[in-house]
């Protein structure tokens, strides 16, 4: 889990390497944005991180773990980010993600966030 | 589960019984609210549920499952709300809901959302 996180804050937040997250989400995840509908399926997600990422100018991602907790064969973690923007910008945000695994690897399977402020 | 889900829009949403929120969320849950820090334990998840539903003047509140997957002994839930206020507004949200039994009851144990708009 803490690969696919890595994978996400040096590939896609620091990189821009959308390709990258065909490694985080599972085929059919879902994510559920603030200010969106909900978001269905990888090609999707991609599609809302390449204009989120180039919209915000974001500069860096971290992910913290707040809690991971084993359900069944899936995790539910609830989380901590952090955004950074090219202009100085931090935005807190907060998560949870539903994990499952895929391949192999565990990935993202349900993802929704919001600010703390 | 609907009967959890019932008694939050009935009780909670159109009575505004804060006390019902007992049989809503389990004792150590954790709520994520748009534009806060997350809240833990239930004395202050009714603390914040007062306050927002005086707060937004919440006339009621309708919740619609979209999703609902068994992880392990919980599940998982993607749902869509939908809050209207008695100055006629409404407001679209969509949450992520980690359900939990306690006490022979199905409760939400982690609750997340965010608006769509």
């Amino acid at each position: 889990m803490r690969q696919t996180n890595d994978l996400f804050t040096s590939e896609v937040g620091a990189k821009r390497n959308i390709e990258a997250l065909d490694r985080v989400y599972t085929a059919n995840a879902r994510i559920l944005p603030p200010g969106a509908p909900m978001i269905e399926g990888r090609a999707q997600i991609k599609t809302f991180w390449t204009q989120a990422i180039a919209g915000l100018d974001i500069k860096g991602v971290t992910l913290a773990t707040v809690q991971a907790e084993v359900a069944g064969d899936s995790v539910v973690e609830i989380g901590r980010a952090e955004l950074t923007t090219n202009a100085g910008q931090t935005v807190v945000a907060k998560y949870v993600v539903h994990w499952k695994q895929e391949d192999g690897a565990w990935k993202w399977h349900t993802d929704i966030w919001n600010m703390n402020q």
